[in-house]
């Protein structure tokens, strides 16, 4: 048999295994909690709507529905989808278009295909979200990290931050912010924070990529304005996804931006798989019409608000001392910092042997920090399960520290 | 606002439009005849069974057809994707495995990003698919261009034009084959042939991307053998999909390869949409061991022989005095050849004028030759709208040729 290895693209050393994916995979058939993914709860899903609606859309509408269908998506979801975001709060410019991806994932890819020249400068949370890491680097972008606190990235470090990147040669092009319920910290940017990062992106003339899949799930009363409405430059851009507020499986994620920047992406998606499941989007544009996403929605915020409340519970009575997290204002997450001297990628096989995943902090970041800090979900599991989980990562937590201990003294 | 033009990457400026796309895009709203794309016939699609199998799967499943799944696939849709092949005679090797795509389309996207350096050079069959072409040269690659003709590749060439690739310094990397039901001509490789291809491939180590759409659509008495079964070396890498043979809007397609190429597309694929459509793969799952992808095939077999009958008849009734064709063994196009002086890009917004569509044939062709040709659908309309569709072809291109004639005297 020949040898592949010779023959792969340069690209291929390139890219990165995604944790998150690399712990689904070794999780796969075993009986682990996960804490991991960053999966909704099953127990969610309209699945009772979804069935009639399948069925209904195909019969209605078969001929279209499983057919092939334009690039960026058939023309009545993009239409049902800005109405919808419109409902939201979401501000759509006359100049802006919908395409249609295949998840959120696809979006960032595309982007970063579209946007990014090796070595240009991209802004990101530290910690942020690992996927957009992994297709930004991949593409050979430079992160200039921010820090974030409890009301989101640090905006008064974020000129400065940009100024010495500049002063290093790199061409700052845009920011990256999952600014509504972080991702993996659960924070929710401040307005004032808001306003501040886009008078920045006017002064410095950077792209803003507004990564919201998580906004419509804030628990208490955080008031806040999307990037997208506060702009009135057309330099954000906004990413959508239907995973969370109505089903992954369907794979459905959308970009809305300027028309010039849509087209672009619609000659890239042309090339990586001509268009999304048309029947996927048909079932979406059901759900949106018949209401289902809306009280999707309304379940998932109440279901993960309680879960939210379980999991900070147990942190609190089960954690080593000397851990600290931010409470999750909203979102599927939490990301707790373990005392010094864990290092939580090394702790991971002993966890999951005890039975229990949860995605190693060090991937969340552009610099490599984090290794003591660990991303936990709290959407997929039931309240009990999560509670149980908890107290595992946290009695793993506690061996791996008096161990270390032990070997050092 | 802002510029969004000076901010896209260089990669933009290496995308070109599908020509097919922009045709789908400029008809949509029209009252056009197309026999522009490659689309099934609405009328073979199991509407019925497709009805009751997505409602069953989602309420026998929902908690897994509705989730995330596995970049690669989910475990038994992959399983039943080896058996349904096998079945038809492809060989599946014990190092192979399966990575489920977003349509055929994804897989030749992550093959070109996992194994194309710039330079590296891909024999292709001349005429050949030109959303393939479109997604190797945006990887940089050079092509190294085989002319057919009734038994497919010109096996005969093959050898020489690969030595004189590799005296201009071009890394001969693998050959890319429609070889069944070829696209654009619907010719089927003579089995002399493919074991000709195979031993030429030996010979220089070359891999071989067998892309197999249409082999379910042979409509004579035509013998052939898989690539992938001749292998012996496993340098073959398998293409398949369920567009043609249960719906396209389901966007799944597969690629069956060696493991190591397996893995990388993996990491690709992580990056590019996290995984395809779950619950399109659950009820595609339903649809092969239910009989209703064997039931679909032998419907469309029937539909598009017939279709290809009237498209034949058609052909020798109206085309102009000077043009030439193969008659298409199987698939679903045929690659039409008209007089010299007709350019038919040129002549295609007053076709669609006359209210049909097709695709110019110079986009099928590496080398930008080809004008005078164009591919046409036959699967798509039904055969009196096919039969008209033809006519008005026909009567545009004499038309187009006396004014030619007109112009010149």
């Amino acid at each position: 048999m020949i040898g592949i290895e010779s023959k792969l693209s340069d690209n291929v050393k390139r890219m990165r295994p995604s944790e998150i994916r690399e712990i689904l995979t070794l999780t796969e058939n075993r009986k682990v909690l996960s804490l991991a993914g960053g999966l909704p709860g099953p127990e969610v899903f309209p699945k009772e709507e979804l069935a009639a609606i399948a069925s209904r859309v195909i019969e209605e509408l078969g001929d279209s529905a499983l057919q092939y269908s334009p690039t960026l998506g058939v023309m009545p979801f993009r239409e049902a989808v800005v109405d919808f975001v419109k409902g939201k709060g979401v501000k759509v410019n006359d100049n802006d278009r919908v395409a249609v991806t295949t998840g959120s994932q696809e979006a960032i890819y595309l982007l970063a295909m579209t946007l990014v020249n090796p070595g240009d400068g991209i802004v990101v949370e530290s910690p942020t979200y690992l996927a957009a890491l992994n297709v930004f680097r991949y593409h050979g972008a430079e992160f200039i990290p921010v820090p974030i606190d409890e009301n989101g990235m640090r905006t008064d470090l974020l000129e400065d931050s940009i100024k010495k990147a500049k002063q290093r040669g790199i061409n700052v092009k845009m920011i990256y912010t999952v600014a509504t319920c972080h991702n993996p910290t659960g924070v929710i940017m401040s307005d004032d924070r808001r306003k501040e990062l886009l008078e920045v992106a006017s002064k410095y003339d950077l792209l803003v990529i507004e990564d919201d899949p998580y906004s419509f799930f804030v628990f208490d009363d955080t008031n806040f304005t999307h990037l997208k409405t506060m702009d009135s430059e057309g330099r954000v851009i906004y990413l959508g996804t239907f995973s969370k507020i109505l089903a992954p499986g369907l794979r459905l994620g959308y970009m809305i931006a300027d028309r010039q920047l849509t087209r672009a992406v619609e000659l890239a998606k042309q090339m990586v798989d001509l268009h999304s499941s048309t029947l996927s989007q048909y079932i979406a544009l059901y759900a949106i019409r018949e209401g289902v996403v809306d009280k999707t929605i309304e379940k998932a915020r109440k279901a993960y608000k309680e879960k939210r409340d379980v999991m900070v519970d147990a942190l609190e009575e089960y954690m080593p001392e000397g851990s600290h997290w931010f409470k999750p204002k909203g979102g599927l997450f939490a990301f707790i910092y373990l005392p010094e001297g864990v290092d939580t990628a090394d702790m991971l096989p002993t966890a999951i042997d005890r039975g229990v995943a949860y995605v190693p902090g060090r991937n969340f970041f552009s610099d490599g920090s984090g290794a003591n800090a660990m991303r936990i979900n709290f959407s997929y599991l039931s309240p009990d399960k999560l509670r149980t989980g908890i107290k595992i990562i946290a009695d793993t937590a506690k061996d791996y520290l008096a161990s270390k201990r032990a070997t050092s003294a």
